[in-house]
């Protein structure tokens, strides 16, 4: 018995002090990063001096290039680009957009949706039909929607605590609300921004067409606007609304994957990666979406260097392109890795805003996400308490048909969508410590994967 | 045993039927708060239209008026003023200070630190002696500080992760910096602002003259300003310092608590108290410190009433006088409950921003402590995951001393020192959605305290 005493004794106390070992680098990657890091002026470069980037835009470009340049600066073991062709959809001139009550127009803020066709060149007139949802527009004669611009005004619900589950339940009519419209007859459609805040920022975004249906325009109007509007129906049903929209889809541009990698001393064949998307809206700096998830993943790989770490297994930050309207290279990546057999045993990515973190969601069977359970203790002093199922990133997302666990960082989420896809998603919208915080965190959980 | 599994599957089926009627409460609280709250309105009057309002101002009145009306206007039971009466301290005409070197002047954004007293009219011009800590400053040969300007320059450190951890370890400075200066002779002092964020933005704050030294002026310098100083300090050790400042300690003025109560059912005599600090600094809107703890405050009593909860025991929303420069508010209520003999079985304090909750701090016995276990599946849901031995605040503090167990609400504290105590702690800074989860968080706890 003594000696299974002895033995249990000694194992516990091996695991108490690689736990105690394992929480001092932690501690060393959250000091390093609070007070030397990089992230921040990183992402005051990216958002000021590279701007919105927009896939197969010029800017598009320059990101690329400053990355791949930064990753070379910071003497990361190999810096690559990796090839993907990318839509590429401009905005063209300023959007226009007013109703029309009597003789009295009232202006109101739009953004065409990314991806949609333009008004014909003199602008769409027409009555509009307000709806709340899908079922409710199909529940109308189609004779009345005939000619019309359908006007899908469902807010966000603000009792939603996560406001993701509030967006993922107000998104289908930005991403499919020309489709069902369309199959009706409707000339255009509006959309009320994805935000909780009411101001005069319409939020842009993505719509998808469907197959064999009509391609009638799409726009998004600010909250302020909507309201305005829906206000102005309830007291005039009969109103009309102008709107003209200048945009058009070029053919593919060439873009790039921007990686860089710290190659594994003891498994260099098995791949984490660590990533965010470099791409943004074209009216957004790009800030919290997702010059952020991008700072911070070149960060991590920075705190290993600086610090010395050299990790078992090889770590990747891959800055991924197109992920605001195409998912190239995400798709293409997981392509790569596929083809070139490579290994990848974890992802994580950072897509959803510079905030305080709050913790992980995981993408992974029951015994892989149980694998984590003992880093908790080692977490929790940071903040980062909210760790399970969850959900894992759109740019990661396509490595999982291969097995890969995938991780997505969870900031908080409070303040997400009063920034994104609009003007104010801005470098100043970003808070130093959280953002820092942030890349320690990502650091942290990097390191007890490729320890463990 | 039959009978005896019988009882305990009732009492656990009772149990579960409680916390299940108490989630479907404090859900209802939240849906409340988020979609037709009124703190935010609230906090927008208080910060624009009232504006700064420190003890002893007109503003101080103006705040009072309207936070009473506030309250009755709501209809709260009884809507009461506590006479406090208030150090007024006004700052006078605007600071200068600037740094010479040969004939080069550069200026610097200073502000008097409160209590203060003022330079002569024409100012201070002397030498500077940087130093991070009192025991440097005393291990200094007194000779060479006397005459000399004392320049604290400690930094909050960046790698707490809990920023009010980072500012207890720099706020003696401030506090105290004056009288350990005044000791060894110096002719003033300058203190480095109390913040992490590289700014211009100088933070002002109480420091507290000992007895028996004398009164030399303090000021806080912007972090920028500190860091060209110190930069201009190695470079030339012997470079001079100017400071003007023209503030005055009036005569003790009149102000007030404002109370609003809703009276208990079943145990009236029983109070919980929820509460922030009415009083901000002169040069702030006082947005997150504190009006956001006051709005939440009533908020909490509006939320009872809104959704017709009965509270079985007394509740209060007191917004105090007097937390920045002299607590004479808290103090006041705490002798007041004494003298009538109340009897407060808790208080909750909202004063540190008006941030995504994380949880509360407690003040009280374990067993005290342990009562709230129970309680914490119903509050995860709402992120309020950080909940146990803590801080109460400054206000309910003296009431600890009747036994009274204290709760501080506990906000994400990363960015509250970018505002505290400065120009920039204003309406803009606030996020609604942050607010209103503050403001149901502290009604859910209030609810369950006042059930249990």
């Amino acid at each position: 018995m003594k000696t299974f005493f002895t033995l249990c004794l000694s194992l516990s106390t091996l695991g108490a002090s690689a736990q105690n070992a394992d929480s001092v680098t932690i501690r060393m990657m959250y000091n390093e990063a609070l007070g030397k890091g990089k992230a921040y002026e990183w992402l005051r470069y990216l958002t000021k001096q590279v701007g919105p980037r927009l896939s197969g835009s010029a800017n598009g470009q320059k990101a690329v290039d400053w990355a791949k340049q930064v990753m070379e600066k910071e003497g990361f073991d190999r810096v690559f680009l990796q090839e993907v062709m990318v839509p590429h959809w401009v905005r063209g001139a300023k959007e226009e957009a007013y109703f029309t009550v009597g003789k009295q127009k009232t202006t109101v803020p739009i953004l065409a949706l990314g991806g949609s066709v333009a008004t014909p060149p003199r602008g769409i007139e027409a009555g509009v039909i307000e709806v709340t949802s899908f079922p409710q527009l199909r529940a109308i004669d189609p004779a009345q929607v005939k000619g019309k611009i359908v006007f899908f005004n469902r807010p966000m619900d603000p009792t939603k605590i996560n406001t993701f589950e509030a967006y993922g339940g107000a998104v289908d009519q930005r991403a499919n609300g020309v489709n069902e419209a369309a199959k009706l007859g409707a000339v255009g459609v509006i959309v009320r921004s994805m935000t909780n805040v009411r101001d005069d920022n319409p939020h842009t975004g993505g719509l998808r067409y469907a197959t064999g249906v009509p391609l009638i325009p799409g726009a998004a109007i600010s909250t302020n606007g909507a309201d305005r509007l829906s206000e102005a129906l309830r007291q005039n049903p009969a109103l009309t609304f102008f709107f003209k929209q200048n945009c058009e889809t070029l053919p593919d541009a060439k873009s790039y994957n921007v990686i860089g990698e710290l190659r594994g001393t003891e498994k260099p064949d098995e791949i984490i990666v660590v990533g965010g998307h470099l791409d943004s809206w074209d009216v957004a700096e790009g800030a919290h979406d997702d010059g952020t998830g991008c700072v911070q993943s070149m960060e991590v790989l920075r705190l290993f260097k600086a610090l010395g770490i050299k990790p078992n297994r090889t770590i990747r930050a891959v800055l991924f392109a197109n992920e605001e309207n195409g998912l190239r290279g995400g798709v293409a990546y997981a392509d790569m890795a596929k083809t070139k057999n490579e290994k990848h045993i974890a992802a994580i990515e950072s897509d959803a805003g510079g905030f305080t973190p709050r913790g992980f969601g995981i993408v992974g069977t029951s015994a892989q996400r149980e694998k984590v359970t003992p880093w908790k203790p080692l977490l929790a002093p940071y903040g980062l308490t909210d760790i399970g199922a969850g959900s894992g990133g759109a740019d990661i997302g396509p490595l999982a048909q291969s097995g890969t666990v995938l991780f997505g960082f969870k900031p908080d989420s409070q303040r997400y969508f009063d920034y994104h896809h609009t003007t104010v998603d801005r470098f100043e919208a970003v808070s130093q410590r959280e953002l820092e915080l942030g890349a320690a965190s990502m650091a942290a959980l990097t390191y007890l994967l490729d320890r463990y």
